[in-house]
């Protein structure tokens, strides 16, 4: 069902108010990953409440606890949760954003001040830190609410929000949140809701609206060799004992090949090869190698099929070499035998890959490899951290419902994707919940979400909210 | 000859005295690798000016002109050079040491304020910044010097004395000088000296003397493997795009074994084995693989043998990877793929190993196992700088005086021994003056040179400035 052409003219209308606005949030600071600026992000989570309380929502502000960082304990950002809407006879969707930023300074090598939204006039774009990742999608939600409160149009669906401020900062506290809420089943927050919808990712490219359905897992390794108990000068030392360098580097490449295959077995066998619907769908990605080679600045492409590329990001497992800590990493000529080093690496995981059966994996054989050196050093192999990979069935109504909002405002097709990385929170919606989950991305490929000059480009600012309007009907003409 | 014994009695009889100047010298901060201690160095070389002086040494303080240190233009500190005697039937000897030191703070993990010289009556120890390295060997001479001019008693050789006050930052200038003077022939400093004999360096342990006669030479790699043009998220790229760090990993692997060989095609091959004569010198070394083991702190030699062990730092080329420089090198876990990342690696040589043999060596080897890795990234490979290893012939004259010397005052045989490590200077004499050089140490191994608690113990101090005296009559006997 199409949205309301008043409800399309009104966010045409207001898109000069709309931005204004977003000026307002790009300038409190609220950056989660630095305590100095903790107050800003509780100073956000009060606008925020604000904006929705004026728009009719009746909210909740959730008191996370307190963590520590850096040596200090601090209080954690509450979690924002909001409901307009209780009619049984409508679908009800929850919506996810973030509220809080990754840190930047003007010196990082931005453009403009970081905290105040710059409007580029000839490019169209909104520059500023948190434009894109994630105020700007928080806000097209808060432009969908004032065009029904001010238009007088009941909303389509009942709405749930849940916003949150340490999204940049590993989401302290929200998975409990989720799980405690859960547990109380209807009479919990999240009862009734029928589908989630997160906008915070981005399309493929520059060019081409996208639904995302698929995230990769990951488990990241710490593999340490060490042998003396001091690092040694390799002129004294050098040929008299064994180097844990020197074991540790072997040890790390024996885990991929220069063409991204994983050398650990067992890993790439738990992957089956794509079908031909599946494989249809990367094809038809406006997507190519030529993209890719911009993004990175250099022809460095796996492949120069566009597909194996595509496929190396959205459906296969990749692993990373990160870094030795440990070992001289400065400028210069230092003849240092390490004593104590740790390979950093991670595996970036699919379906059915788990973290559960890759890190045994992963154990056994650096295990076996190490055995085989006859080294007089010391191994020691741990799991950082991990999560587990997440794909939708994009075929659900939630998706249809997506794809014909994204149809009807941008007319032509949404890019089908997977992606490549990871949203943690997605995966405890999709199974605390038990519901369909949707990633309806607002911003472009390009934005540089965490980087420095972040943007939003102005079009996707108000063709994203009414694309987010439009869902709400599509979701709301879904029969039950 | 055997020195006069009214030369060991006074050496003896003042040892107090010897001690105290020795907390002179200890007292003043001569740190050359920092910029705020250069006045210190320069208050260093007036003060050992001084003391040369008083007792007969006719001297010249050489202007080696200004370095830029940390971005900031420093005078050097002037090389001293000294003569006393000048008689043409006298054998000439050349004494080399250097009168600064490295850096040092309490905050370093020092039992007692590094500056000042604490005597522990206890163990015997002399502790302070200099001690061994190089002050106390300095004022070895100095005390053989003073015992003569105070008993009237004319010295065996005529000596030269050339110290530096860079030696712990590069000796920066004193390659010039020493070529220069060189080139002056006969009329230059360095005319007519028959041999050189430096004290800079330490016993193979705490137990027996040592008289050194070869040291390894250095090659140090930079390599390079560059892709993207920025740092990219293993999230968003993993498995799109060759990765530097898989490809450089995989080359450093190709580098070296876990048992030491070196893997670079050609470079082993240079070194013939050591054939008996050569090897009952390593059989015969006082020296076990506990030794080795409690210097490292762990089990961890590359064989059970001694002789395999000791030959590896002495007669063998080593080959050490150090680090790489732009990889994640911190704490914690980061899921980065670098845009360019630096190994580095050095080969220690032995003769007839030079770097202009191994620098192709290893160059042509990389780039070919590079090439086989059929990546698009960009690889480079630099020698980041080098010098030549030396040994000198131990059946010199200027080793049976050392020799007969140390056996004369120890009671025992030295080891003869090969360091592992590098002291430029030792070659540039060599291969300047064409003379045979002497690595005629005071300290013992576990002095800690560059270490907090730094010390020479009283014995090593007054019996070596006794073997120093004794050398002197030893070269002084030996047939023209």
């Amino acid at each position: 069902m199409a949205a309301p052409a008043e409800f399309i003219k009104f966010i045409d209308d207001n898109a000069n108010k709309f931005i204004a606005r977003l000026g307002e949030a790009v300038a409190i600071p609220s950056v989660s990953g630095n305590g100095a600026h903790r107050p800003d992000v509780f100073k956000m989570s009060a606008w925020l409440d604000g904006q929705l309380k004026s728009l009719g929502v009746t909210t909740s502000l959730v008191d996370l606890g307190k963590h520590v960082m850096d040596g200090e304990e601090l209080p954690l950002p509450p979690a924002i949760l909001g409901r307009i809407g209780d009619d049984p006879k409508k679908k009800t969707v929850l919506v996810y954003g973030h509220y809080d930023v990754q840190p930047a300074e003007k010196s990082d090598g931005w453009d403009t001040e970081p905290f105040k939204l710059v409007v580029d006039e000839k490019t169209g774009r909104l520059i500023g830190r948190g434009s894109t990742d994630d105020k700007g999608p928080i806000l097209g939600w808060l432009n969908v609410l004032e065009a029904h409160k001010t238009l007088g149009l009941p909303l389509p669906v009942n709405l749930r929000f849940c916003f949150e401020g340490m999204e940049e900062n590993g989401s302290e506290g929200l998975d409990d949140l989720i799980k405690s809420e859960t547990a109380r089943g209807n009479d919990g927050f999240f009862g009734g809701v029928d589908c989630v919808c997160i906008s915070d990712n981005y399309w493929l490219n520059s060019r081409t609206p996208c639904i995302t359905y698929g995230l990769r897992g990951l488990v990241y390794f710490k593999l340490t060799v060490s042998g003396p108990t001091r690092d040694l000068h390799s002129g004294v030392f050098g040929r008299m004992v064994h180097e844990p360098m020197t074991d540790l580097v072997l040890l790390m490449s024996k885990l991929v090949a220069p063409d991204g295959t994983i050398l650990v077995p067992g890993v790439e066998d738990l992957v089956s090869a794509a079908d031909e619907e599946e494989r249809a769908i990367y094809e038809k990605l406006d997507y190519s190698v030529e993209d890719v080679n911009d993004a990175v600045g250099a022809p460095i492409t796996l492949s120069d099929d566009k597909v194996t590329v595509i496929m190396g990001r959205m459906r296969m497992p990749s692993l990373s070499l990160h870094g030795i800590e440990g070992a001289f990493y400065g400028p210069g000529a230092k003849t240092v035998i390490p004593a104590s080093v740790s390979g950093k690496f991670s595996i970036r995981i699919v379906p059915p890959q788990t973290p559960e059966l890759i890190e045994p994996l992963v154990i056994q054989y650096v295990e076996q490899e190490f055995a085989k050196l006859n080294s007089k050093n010391k191994l020691k192999i741990e799991n950082l951290h991990d999560g587990r990979p997440w794909v939708a069935d994009y075929k659900h109504w939630n998706y249809e419902a997506a794809r014909r909002a994204t149809q009807a405002v941008y007319r032509r097709d949404p890019d089908l994707t997977r992606e490549g990385g990871s949203i943690p929170v997605t995966l405890t919606f999709a199974e605390s919940l038990g519901v369909n989950v949707l990633l309806l991305p607002m911003g472009r490929g390009d934005d540089g979400a965490h980087s420095t000059n972040e943007k939003l480009d102005r079009s996707n600012f108000i063709e994203g909210s009414k694309v987010l309007g439009t869902y709400l009907y599509e979701v709301g003409a879904i029969k039950a």
